[in-house]
């Protein structure tokens, strides 16, 4: 016989109301499967009143998040409450110091003070469970932190942000432009009304700071993130793209390089034929690359009711269990402070396109910059010419391995010429 | 300070000196993440002066694998011996019986005795892990059943052998028929002489007993898995299912119905657009389709040195972790007896190709025996004319949902009928 794991939950949105009623109609289940019984005793939202379709008539209610982590009934506390700071912050700080296990799914906030928590909930011997912030229902923070513990991981990579990946399969289905797509997603419920967290790459930057740390054991550094959106990439890039035989996918990537750990998140050109090309609509993606398992590749749904209260339930059954494992995979006074690789320094294939005028000389004047930086040209299209004179003609061109500082020189010399009518386009190329 | 994992390793074939060489190697890390040094202390196998490449001067060995499950100093067996019966199946009841936790990659014995060795280690109160005896270095087992813990799962399937995958990848690009493709196969090495568990099912059909047992926490049924291999898959159908949208795979499938537990291994038809119709050569998938996390994927190498030496330490780094579950997601005592679900009564639609004179009433006759049998077709594709008189031509339909024991009883039926020449092909078409 042994005694309920007692829950509180800090926030009843779609999620903590999800988590609530699950627990509450598969108690008998998750009872056999996490040898406790799991029982909410306690919530805390913004508003008493509101209709969640759930019964809250047998647990108490806590106006202020704070008091439900000092509410001696609560011996885990699920914080659903977002963002980095403020409330939600407050909330975990104060029930890892009061020796409560957190569950949170609040990819910004440990992104931004995850080490700090991490050390916090070591110093307290509780766990620090994360697995909703990442990647919803896929299980990849235990899969990286345990199922692949035997691993000297060399890169993750994937697709981290579904809105973005939704848009960018719309663009490429329809052949449209971004600003259409993403204004169709907004009325649809699928993009925010203020999409930048999603379309700029902050997100998924946040998770990527977090596999990068569990990949590495390395302290969570997301402020070393490069990090671009995808509201600059185009129809037409697309288009090209799939002439090439790429796809367009906005990757978040962390790699250790010679000069310590790479991570970014931008729109990457990837192979047609790869399996991380055929993520499309909402769906995520991680892929591991360790030195023993090779390849691995996780997939599912990475946003959502369902998958988040998944991967929240998953970590309480896992408290329950008594199974723990520390936060980022190793004690935190084990965890390495990589240098940042710097972006100027990154290494790789280069998707360029130009407007140009369509004269004689131009292709000449564009080579010979890039023969300059001792940039490689692998292949080079130039499609038709123009409507009338005066207008431009797309130039598109694939580079050999090119570092990207002197990339980035090239772009600024090709813009200043004449006959260079357009802010060039630049996408990376990533190798699969 | 923690005292180290004594370990025993019984089997020091590839993954077993792997394990070995790399608790050596890379013993700093480990000892990070698992909080405890993993140190092996004992070995067993066949012949003692084999160079393996590892040094076994400072450990203990033991010609009799027995001997090492009765080492005083052994706290962990390791059994990489392999066989559902003999060496390993003692070694690992003996293992249990003194209280030690057990690591196998033994797909054959779990399958075969899973239910009574979970119940030997949670008598002894011991951890019974076997991560690397399905899909090598995919870390499925543990994804199930802890990372999908709050999932109630409606369907598992999966790409489960590697041999069987690379086989009919290569007919596909190739066109190749079955002979041919194995012949070459076993020439290089990526299948065996005798590829009987291979590419009749059988290995595939032992992990999806445990795929099944895990997903849906039922005992270990291994004799009621339906089980046909790819002897029968021919370059031609492979064609039709490409001119038709599909691809053919060998998948395990296992998942509720009305009856109860249906599992099955034979080639399928999938959509080719499909996630898993992309996972090809020696790579490995499992699909988990469950009530919240909805549908996730999981790929990667299911076989080699370097992913089950991956599966095996991340089970040792649980075990020094003081991380358990239940071998099969819950005690045994709530293991469900689950019903067979009949292979008569599988509902699904068919592909059915069949070689037929080309003289006119040939598909009325046909057509009509599959409206006695209430089988409606989807489509009917019939390809040119017989090159000579009394040459066959095929005659390929796909069917609407139809229940197999109508199935059969039509295919009976028209081989009987005077214009049918050869036995008729019919391949499932799974449902994704």
């Amino acid at each position: 016989m042994t005694l309920p794991l007692n829950i509180g939950i800090a926030g009843l949105g779609t999620v903590g109301a999800g988590v609530f009623g699950l627990l509450a109609a598969e108690a008998p289940t998750l009872e056999q499967r996490s040898g406790r019984r799991l029982r909410v005793v306690a919530v805390s939202a913004r508003s008493r009143d509101k209709d969640r379709g759930i019964d809250l008539s047998a647990v108490r209610w806590h106006d202020d998040p704070l008091a439900l982590a000092a509410d001696p009934a609560v011996e885990v506390v699920v914080e659903l409450i977002g963002g980095a700071e403020g409330v939600a912050r407050s909330l975990v700080e104060a029930a890892l110091a009061r020796g409560k296990p957190v569950v949170t799914a609040n990819k910004a906030l440990l992104a931004i003070h995850g080490t700090a928590l991490a050390e916090a909930a070591e110093s307290a011997g509780v766990a620090l469970a994360f697995e909703a912030a990442v990647a919803g229902g896929i299980p990849i923070v235990k899969a990286i932190r345990e199922g692949l513990a035997a691993n000297a991981i060399s890169r993750v990579f994937g697709i981290l942000n579904g809105t973005s990946n939704y848009i960018l399969t719309q663009m490429q289905e329809q052949g449209r432009d971004f600003a259409a797509v993403l204004a169709e997603a907004q009325s649809l419920g699928y993009a925010e009304a203020d999409p930048g967290f999603d379309v700029d790459g902050i997100d998924a930057a946040h998770k990527l700071a977090l596999l990068a740390s569990l990949a590495f054991n390395a302290r969570v550094n997301f402020p070393s993130v490069h990090v671009e959106g995808i509201r600059h990439v185009s129809a037409r890039d697309i288009a090209f793209a799939r002439e090439l035989g790429y796809c367009i996918k906005l990757l978040a990537i962390a790699r250790l390089t010679p000069l310590g750990l790479e991570q970014r998140v931008h729109p990457c050109m990837i192979d047609a034929d790869s399996a991380i090309a055929h993520v499309s609509d909402v769906f995520n993606a991680v892929v591991v690359e360790g030195n023993l398992a090779d390849r691995t590749m996780f997939s599912g749904r990475g946003a959502g009711a369902g998958p988040t209260a998944s991967a929240v339930v998953a970590d309480l059954a896992d408290i329950a269990s008594g199974r723990r494992a520390p936060a980022f995979g190793v004690p935190t006074a084990s965890l390495k402070t990589l240098a940042a690789s710097p972006m100027a320094a990154h290494v790789g294939p280069y998707y360029v396109r130009l407007m140009v005028s369509d004269r004689p000389g131009v292709i000449a004047d564009i080579t010979a910059v890039l023969r300059d930086e001792r940039i490689s040209i692998a292949s080079l299209l130039q499609h038709g010419r123009a409507a009338a004179p005066g207008q431009s003609v797309p130039v598109v061109m694939i580079t050999h391995e090119t570092v990207e500082v002197a990339m980035l020189r090239a772009l600024e010399r090709i813009a200043g010429l004449d006959a260079v009518l357009e802010p060039a386009r630049m996408i990376r190329i990533e190798q699969l």
